[in-house]
């Protein structure tokens, strides 16, 4: 066989892989979304079949001939070239996905199904003591997975890896570091700030069908297609594209606060957006055709909800209508009111509904306690200790239980280690795109105040979406920003933002 | 192997092809009310690719193997054991799937769903001539399909036998000829009555979110487990069961008629109750977990529809409901009213829309004609001259143009010849088990008029549900009711009811 023949047949079969997945896809949004409650036990079967049909087609044997046909031929000459990027990040997956043992994939899936089962249970009691034998198991496999991939460093990286392809715990301590040397007393000073917003006016009635009605409109605006989407509740919204023409996002409404709908619409809106801006005509089912990384898609949900949707632009624009749609309850907002409430920061328990502040204090604090856990550093009856003193440090509070703190996440119970960075991650390079973006369209905010958000969304296309994985993350900042990842566009923002908001 | 190991290995693998084609289930029901438009093309690259697996998997040779050893093994002498029916019924949709030459299933597939395109058009026009040429390809594909699958008598028995297994014409022709001949004059007479309901109570103005809710709770109290299903929108109402724990039904709203969505709801909770009723827990994925037949399956859905829904017992009960819900339209209404006009007869061109009086002349016409454009005593291009005639004689007023005679159905045009019958039979067994239900249970409509439903459903469950495919649906029939299909007890109750309600 030619090179062109060898990759065209790989191209085929990991196709075939892809529209294997894409059927979980459909019955994962709809267990989420709309399963009733009896449904459950036969869908996880349903899943696993789908599941285990994808991974034995994937580590076909015949995938790694192929694979070592296409090495070094011409077709990976450009390195950034179609081809060459699919050939790179398929022998990438295939290499882990093989390298794993079987027992250790089954091991680990069993033994998280149940410690994800006993952290609820924990969680509930707000009992560590009842999770702690099952986090143990936990990082033991984790470890001992890190171990099957191999790495440079230490095993954190290994891990890392799974959600940030490329990144190594080297590449972002130091900015991650250094974030959180400004935060910690950005948060304190806003703490102890003499002005405050007035945080009430967005706790006041929302109707819950008015919020979906605002929500789709703005997520519209955007640039989400209705006709290639659609928007749901879910109680942990999320987004999932099922396929090309057909992605999806969630949300869940809270009566009694704006915010939550409006923002986590936003935010799956971001998330969506990259989605809809991949070519998959021309590259679904490939490498090529998928997202970069966590890092990079939630770069996209932020920015769309916290550059663009906190921003004093946004409301200018969309003030005016949403008083048209909750009469009563924005009928004596103003501009500034509203920029203020939805910009409130307070240090608080949950990550999960941390303000832009301090939530990359909660990442941070997860990031460095399991990178510690990994190397052997801290042990796991050790964590509520750790945690509430980092706490404490960081958000100048005291954990009341540990239901506030190292037991609210589901990250850990389901073997989630080197996932959390990638939100900070996300957090930062936004703040790099979006300045990069007001510098090439110098009327972007002034667009916004007229609803137009398609430019910003066309440019994040041109830059970002098109190029599926053929840049790595930091590689990409680098090609749009000139610059490699850095705490500075991050923190620049907030001092601006907070400092007129909060009078600091 | 034992017989007992061999029958183990051939229930293992058909469980599978059966969790495969749960698979399938869902991204088909996703399709049909939840999909974005944009997503159509590749959801059907995601069907077409999970058919083709269930099909490569059940028609494996060792499936064959493992059923001739099977054959006249000790796990066959009790006809009616478990291991008999799983054995019997495997193997005739065995010898069915492999009859079928793959390039003839191609053909079948890439022509219907080409027909089924120029069908929309030629009825969007009520231009026959253009789906003429289409039709004449189907019928030719489908004796073709009878000739692979062989028959005693004619072709038609081939078809007919993948809707409703074991029945041939011979067994139903008499019934329906005497069912067609007490019809027409009824019909005629019910015309000329004297006494008329008023059906423009139904036509009032009833708020779709509230007729949702009554639907509900009419759907809950005939025993529709909400845990273990959901109601959704479709545009063509179906019944989809996508798993054990899993069964979902569909209606439509229109709010100038109340009739649609309550009936519809009724109709399809009648074929979930089926669904619901099978012992899945024991017998999933297998012939035993598995209906009887489009037949049996439509008895249990016109039972809870007609002979329940429109019965005055039931109206005894929900009227006083109904008024509290739509408090506007039936303040007036007594029970007679409300009684009459969900009864009322009125010929009518579309099948869909039809009443319960004139629905069967509708089946009975599409029966003949499909029956002689087999025998190849009917032309295709004959087709609306011998329709119109015949739907003169039937319902005594004249057919105005094809999009409301021979172009209104899908059936065709998707090649599902011998389908039509299964409705009329299912109106005829659902008369003779209800009369049977009566008679065993000879407080059912007082317990009606209570709104207690479940004693009927109950003894549906132990007559029909339970047994799976354990009976050929004649056999049921005979063995619940001590009779054969009969035109009798049907035509019994619409003497009743339309005599008290027409005065005829």
């Amino acid at each position: 066989m030619s090179s062109r023949e060898t990759y065209d047949e790989l191209i085929k079969r990991i196709k075939e892989v892809s529209l294997i997945s894409s059927c979980y896809a459909v019955l994962d949004y709809d267990k989420q979304c709309f399963m009733p409650p009896k449904g459950s036990p036969y869908r996880a079967a349903q899943a696993s079949l789908l599941a285990g049909l994808a991974h034995e087609k994937f580590t076909d044997p015949k995938i790694g001939e192929l694979l070592s046909q296409l090495e070094g031929s011409e077709l990976t000459k450009d390195p950034e070239s179609v081809e060459a990027v699919n050939i790179r990040e398929t022998h990438r997956l295939y290499d882990k996905e093989t390298k794993l043992p079987r027992e250790l994939v089954e091991e680990i899936s069993k033994v998280t199904s149940l410690a994800h089962h006993e952290w609820v249970q924990a969680r509930k009691e707000s009992n560590f003591k009842h999770f702690q034998p099952w986090l143990e198991k936990v990082v033991a496999l984790s470890l001992k997975k890190a171990e099957a991939y191999g790495y440079t460093g230490e095993p954190y990286n290994a891990l890392l890896d799974n959600y940030e392809p490329g990144a190594t715990v080297d590449d972002i301590v130091t900015v991650f570091e250094n974030l959180r040397r400004e935060l910690v007393p950005l948060v304190a000073k806003i703490k102890e700030a003499p002005k405050k917003p007035d945080v009430t006016i967005i706790e006041r009635t929302y109707k819950t069908d008015l919020q979906q009605i605002f929500g789709e409109m703005v997520a519209a605006s955007l640039g989400f297609d209705f006709e290639a989407g659609r928007l749901d509740i879910a109680a942990h919204p999320f987004t999932n594209g099922l396929g090309p023409g057909d992605t999806r996002i969630t949300t869940r409404y809270n009566p009694h606060r704006m915010n939550d709908a409006l923002y986590g619409t936003m935010h799956e809106t971001g998330h969506a957006l990259y989605e809809m801006g991949i070519d998959r005509e021309k590259y679904g089912g490939t490498p090529m055709g998928e997202s970069i990384s966590l890092g990079i898609h939630e770069s996209q949900s932020r920015m769309w909800e916290n550059q663009v949707g906190r921003s004093k632009e946004f409301w200018v624009y969309y003030l005016p209508v949403a008083k048209r749609i909750f009469r009563e309850a924005l009928k004596d907002v103003s501009l500034d009111d509203i920029y203020g409430a939805v910009n409130y920061v307070t240090p608080s328990y949950i990550r999960v509904e941390a303000d832009e502040a301090t939530y990359n204090l909660h990442i941070l604090l997860r990031f460095e306690l399991e990178r510690e856990l990994l190397k052997g550093n801290l042990k796991v009856a050790d964590v509520p200790g750790a945690w509430n003193e980092r706490f404490k440090k960081y958000f100048g509070i005291e954990v009341d239980k540990d239901a506030n703190g190292c037991l609210q996440d589901v990250h850990w119970s389901s073997g989630y280690f080197g996932y959390f960075p990638t939100y900070t991650l996300g957090n930062l390079y936004s703040a790099m795109f979006f300045n990069q973006a007001k510098k090439e369209m110098p009327d972007m905010l002034e667009q916004f105040k007229q609803g137009n958000f398609l430019g910003l969304r066309e440019w994040l296309r041109e830059k970002i979406h098109k190029h599926g994985q053929r840049y790595r993350a930091n590689d990409l900042c680098k090609k749009i920003t000139g610059q490699t990842l850095s705490h500075q566009p991050l923190m620049a923002y907030m001092y601006k933002k907070y400092g007129e908001i909060y009078g600091i």
